[in-house]
């Protein structure tokens, strides 16, 4: 990765920054603190981190100006007021950009299909009826694309993914390897003790600048279609069952899963492992914090939790033990119980003091 | 998929329902309530849907003889007993259809496989030594069939899937993307601080009218099989690990996991996220609610459940809290022991009143 | 399976145990005591398993010199000190090995990878530039390998498999079927109401003799790289996100989530869906139980576990009641509170006693 040379600079005028020191020393990398060399620049991601950048070998440190003032001034600096985000805007110079264009030769494109000259379509790539692939976007090797399922400008699409289901997707929309769009929803109709398969007639509708991780299952609506609004950013090995709809910039931790025909809210976060129940709605703007399960509506805006926090073993099993007992203990009656035999306590002794 | 034009007598016989209004209406499409335009077919399901249906501007409703006569005669209705039912069936019509056979020129088949001539298989899919695919089984593209794997008649096999360890697959059988039926089980022993690989040489055998979802992993077995007998329903990202055997018609949601040699009985029903410890029996017609964790034997049908429950995050707070006490508490003891001290308190107080 | 034949002794050299019976008898395969027929080699696995093994029609058992005497002198038996042990190595004498070498005519390689004259490359697999593949490393079909991915020797990497990220893999290395390797992790600076793709710059370094199952997700790092030490083992759908290190012979089982930047110590055991918080340290020798959730660092070694246990459903809903009320309920003060009362009580009594 770290092939390219750029000034410090060049650097500095990409995040709008204030260049301090040598402004043509060369820099080869980003990297942490920890691990930064002298080719390399870090960033300074607030004063907890300052000793620690203290003692990095970095070449050049990305700090605000209240911290540089803490730092030799022999070093080189770029000053911004936001250096996680610089640090951020900066991965993308020194990504390894893709290159390629055109449509590998052991591609399979049904001539119905409607690619764009600038996208690249990866080997074995098989792209069926009436889809279509917008300017720009990248398709690697290995990837179905099932019929009428069209992709916008400057997507990503990663090895072996599976788009189907009808799926429209956006511009910008990102998804890693070995992801399902549209895969068939789990639809069925239980009658005489079998179950009866509802084949899955929605589609999958994904915005811009969606981004989806490896391993995830995104399934198609029933009838209506599943929804990911723009901006929406999911981890690994999520399921989004048929119907959902996930409204903008919302982010899902790796391993949530929402069942089907669940409404999620506008800038909401799903920590890791998350399960969401079916047929609820969470308003915007909620936080469910890790491997918490939602089992009813969420109206109001804030912070939810579930679970019982981690204990040692041996205090677990005791625990457990006395969460059986919990349900027939009236919690709150025995609180003001004990009130009530406190004030009667006092009573008797102060008739018998009263008495002496 | 709504290039398909039926009547509405058609549909009604299809269903064996009664038609009202006029049977030669015609229809493209089956519809949500909300969504439906005049060119599609609607469902009520009981009573709570007629408002909505109301509303709605489908052109038919499926609805009960009782529900119907809520309704505008004016409408066009099929009258049938189990409205969902109905629907479920009329999804079969308005599928599209996959209707290719034969073999896609770039599919590598080993001379040794037997693929029935009205089966279908994709471009790139690769079909090891002595496999057998049976009529009318569609296999989609990029999917791996390792030696020994037996497939049975009408089966949809969906892109990315790995068919190994000598799988043995019924009739009927639907498995969608990305999903490993037969990879090697977890299987090591502990020896002197490392752990040592035990080569799995079980397979998985798979009944007829199973359905698996995407990114599913169903490990074939370390000595005897792995079992998922007739009619089971398995939703995306489910683990399925060796030598569990599942009962027929049980239907296990999205992100379960099932650990090594359990059994799970017949008809029994696993929501989302639950998981099951290794070398367990739950016997028939058992439920688990979302995201428990069932660690013991189930020897009684019924429903069962665990967690928590979603509570506000500083109420979890001080939650957690409470339960590293609750097993210094021992609720039954105090509750024994204020019922106690409560008939002291009494027998104090009638003490003094007889004083008086 | 059962198409290679050995007899007695030979296996009783190849686990350096003894050999009681007849030397010669031949044996195809091993199996379980229930499903063993008299061609079949069993273990017994301690005492419990002895009734099991006297009604087994296996050939020949597997057992320590204890254990040995309570079976009738007339069968075959290779003694052994343990005799789990011995089955897991002849698992691998009974395994269907992989004997192809060489590159499938449809697998594209960019010409300035290096393949082992010794390895095996199966149809349509993609490797990129600069890769290399070591001696006798299997690369089945489907598979593809990203610019700069390194292999080493002997590994076994199955279909459909996606290794990217720049990774470098050590020797004897196993990773199974669908399985992503050096995605990008799920890096995003929050930023005026929207999310900015953090371009992941690290990489994936895998030590030797490491198993990852099928379905699994491992993230490239950030800057810095995600690591699996020698030894360590995964199961199936697992996440290990962007920078997550995992100590030497650490097991982790199937559907477990590890969040970003924590570090895992040697030789612990993540049992089914664990998840663990992000940037936390856990110390060498820790068990985590089945579906815990681990969200603080564990400083001291020992087994660790969360979660309320399953109860009927009528109980749990009772329970997550008194669960909310738990929160207001100060449990220790009131225990104190109590023996206090009981204090005053007793007190009360006998001043009325003395003044009868």
């Amino acid at each position: 990765m770290k092939s390219q040379n750029f000034t410090l600079e060049h650097l500095a005028q990409v995040v709008q920054g204030q260049c301090l020191g040598r402004p043509d020393s060369i820099f080869t990398g980003l990297a942490s603190l920890e691990q930064a060399e002298s080719c390399d620049i870090a960033f300074v991601n607030g004063e907890k981190y300052v000793e620690q950048a203290l003692q990095s070998k970095a070449g050049a440190l990305i700090v605000t100006a209240e911290l540089q003032s803490l730092f030799s001034s022999q070093l080189n600096f770029i000053i911004v007021q936001n250096p996680y985000l610089a640090f951020a805007t900066l991965t993308h110079v020194f990504e390894k950009k893709h290159t390629q264009r055109g449509i590998e030769a052991t591609a399979q494109i049904h001539p119905s299909a409607i690619i764009s000259e600038s996208a690249y379509i990866g080997h074995y790539t098989v792209i069926g009826e009436n889809c279509v692939v917008g300017d720009h976007t990248i398709i690697k090797s290995h990837v179905t694309i099932d019929d009428q399922v069209e992709i916008g400008k400057s997507c990503f699409i990663d090895s072996h993914v599976m788009l189907t289901g009808e799926a429209k997707i956006g511009d910008r929309v990102r998804i890693h390897s070995n992801t399902v769009i549209g895969g068939e929803g789990f639809g069925f109709a239980p009658y005489q003790g079998k179950w009866h398969r509802i084949v899955q007639l929605g589609s999958v509708i994904i915005g811009n600048d969606v981004r989806i991780g490896s391993n995830c299952s995104v399934d198609r609506g029933a009838l209506d279609d599943t929804i990911l609004e723009n901006g929406v950013i999911i981890d690994n090995l999520v399921q989004i069952a048929h119907n959902v709809k996930v409204g903008a910039n919302t982010a899902i931790a790796a391993k949530c899963g929402v069942a089907g025909s669940t409404t999620i809210g506008k800038n909401c976060v799903l920590a890791g492992g998350v399960g969401v129940v079916g047929h609820i709605n969470i308003v915007d703007n909620v936080t469910i914090t890790g491997m918490s399960m939602v089992t009813n509506n969420i109206s109001e805006a804030g912070k939810y939790s579930s679970g019982t926090g981690l204990l040692t073993n041996s205090q677990w099993k005791r625990t457990v033990v006395r969460l059986r007992q919990l349900a027939d203990v009236p919690l709150t009656q025995l609180t003001k119980k004990i009130d009530h035999m406190q004030s009667q306590i006092e009573s008797l002794e102060s008739t018998l003091k009263l008495r002496k």
